[in-house]
């Protein structure tokens, strides 16, 4: 038995930390086993389960704020209203979280301070557990101000303190499975069209492309990265500037989903055919975009859900015993369509 | 000084319906009028300040929970996920709350009975002062199960109890901006496209539009609605379909903007000209939709940020006095772009 089994056992007071130490798994896992909401080998579920039993565990004690100082309530706070980004983020949180007994207050602060001071205080006045915060842009941002003790994590925009806990996206994975995907279906000449250099989405993905570019026998078309915007209107000019200085691409990969939609009907408007004679990769696996798209999308899913999944598991660890400082990153997944 | 005002000043503990009381307007006008978050006219904004003044009414009394039994947090509660319609919604019904000191408890039901009743027995545990409720669809759905005395708000899918209080789109009003722009544009043969005939908002605004058309003297171009689905992929489909059926269809008005702009994407490919010789009207204002069209779209807006507004007002009338039943129906806006 491990120590803190061992003190739980005399106290009658075993808290999850003592649970996950007994059964061998973080605390992240053990709340996952209880809530039953997560995946995870049914014989690693047994043994949390054999140790709440053992330790006279009652997960229902959540409820019944038994630990005092705690509210069980979280605040999600978004910096820039629910866009398409940050929805799946907090659903994501919001069914880690709701699985057991902890509320969530929701908090939009529209990227506006004095509104992110006056949820904060909202949220400090009620106690808060904890806050998940998250943003519509990878980009880092400054930590919360004035939260003194309360556990943060930051979600899909992390935070620039690097003691700071942060889950975000794998942009250079995503590039990865990109290209690897145009390389291994024998594509040589592949152009990036992308977002603004500004935004770090659209520059981190750019240079995991080029650099593994670098290192195959394929070639940046046209010697260069389009930086541009987000937009199909964008893909659509693009994609005629590719087809005039680099004639002979032979794969598109976007930055995003609406870019690549742009670029496939351009490529259809001049008779180019996709994927015969040119592919396109996009990135979001935004469905209403990836799916309309004349062909559909083979594209990059960032796993956003999961992201806020395992933002809300890092607070519960930060919560329960100890943060885990740094950047965690949540790995992309290719989704592959009728456009390569 | 109203009855009300009287009682106040007598025993010192004005409420918010005292103030409003005395300044003639609504419960939430006087809300309004006190977060600052509502438009109204001065005079009015004037009159409940002066009122709050004479009655010593003190806004922050909120926060420290001088009326008994209330938590001043309102649950939030979405029926199947955080979708384009209910994002709108939900930000709206914050920013109303939120202005106050009222905090906002989000739930995820996803459709599932047993998720609706684990959270609303939270919500109940926690003691909220009211419940908004809130899905994707238009169509009514059965009242919450065992709330007891909890005030509770549908906003966007009413309830199917007229002696509840819901918030909903006038899509007859939606329905009408559309046919009386395309009638005042000079069309007179007009093409109804639009999503599957099961959902609320393809059968209502259908009715509405062909109602509208018989008292004009214009015609339902082919006789008949193309009930279908909710795609771009339906509209390209549907628009054929007309071009062949009813060739000298003039204008097409759409059930949503995906179907809009499938429609919108055909007419060009068959060379026909938008606006020239076909207008094409959307319904939603989905931006990245619309404005990614060629040509950008007109199209019906829900004002869906203000259905969600208007729900949190009456939610907070009827926490502070008394519930007004029935449905509320928020007015749509006519959008105007270079499709009509």
């Amino acid at each position: 038995m491990t120590e803190a089994a061992q003190r739980s056992a005399s106290t009658g007071r075993a808290k999850l930390a003592d649970v996950a130490a007994l059964a061998g798994v973080s605390v992240g896992t053990a709340s996952k086993a209880l809530s039953g909401s997560g995946r995870m080998r049914p014989e690693t579920r047994q043994r949390v389960l054999d140790a709440v039993e053992r330790l006279g565990f009652r997960p229902n004690q959540h409820a019944q704020s038994l630990h005092a100082g705690r509210s069980w309530t979280v605040g999600l706070m978004t910096t820039d209203g629910i866009g398409r980004f940050s929805t799946p983020v907090l659903l994501g949180a919001e069914d880690a979280l709701g699985a057991g007994k902890i509320s969530v207050l929701l908090c939009d602060t529209r990227g506006d301070t004095i509104r992110e001071q006056h949820h904060l205080r909202n949220l400090m006045d009620r106690r808060v557990d904890g806050i998940i915060v998250t943003g519509r842009r990878t980009d880092p941002r400054p930590p919360l101000n004035g939260v003194e003790d309360t556990p943060i994590v930051y979600a899909l925009s992390p935070s620039t303190d690097p003691s700071d806990t942060s889950v975000a996206s794998d942009d250079r994975g995503g590039a990865h499975l990109a290209i690897e995907h145009l390389l291994a279906t024998g594509r040589g000449r592949i152009a990036h069209v992308t977002g603004p250099e500004h935004h770090a989405a659209a520059r981190d993905r750019a240079r995991h492309a080029v650099g593994l570019l670098e290192q195959s026998d394929a070639q940046l078309a046209g010697g260069r990265v389009h930086f541009g915007e987000w937009s199909e209107a964008w893909g659509r000019r693009a994609a005629d500037l590719v087809l005039r200085t680099a004639p002979d691409t032979d794969a598109f990969f976007c930055g995003n989903d609406q870019i690549a939609r742009g670029v496939a009907d351009t490529l259809r408007e001049r008779g180019r055919d996709v994927p015969g004679e040119i592919a396109v990769v996009g990135y979001d696996n935004w469905d209403t975009m990836a799916l309309a798209s004349r062909p559909p999308l083979t594209t990059i899913d960032m796993n956003l859900a999961e992201i806020g999944r395992i933002a809300a598991l890092r607070l519960l660890e930060a919560i329960d015993s100890e943060p885990v400082p740094g950047v965690h990153t949540v790995p992309c997944r290719l989704v592959v369509r009728e456009s390569t």
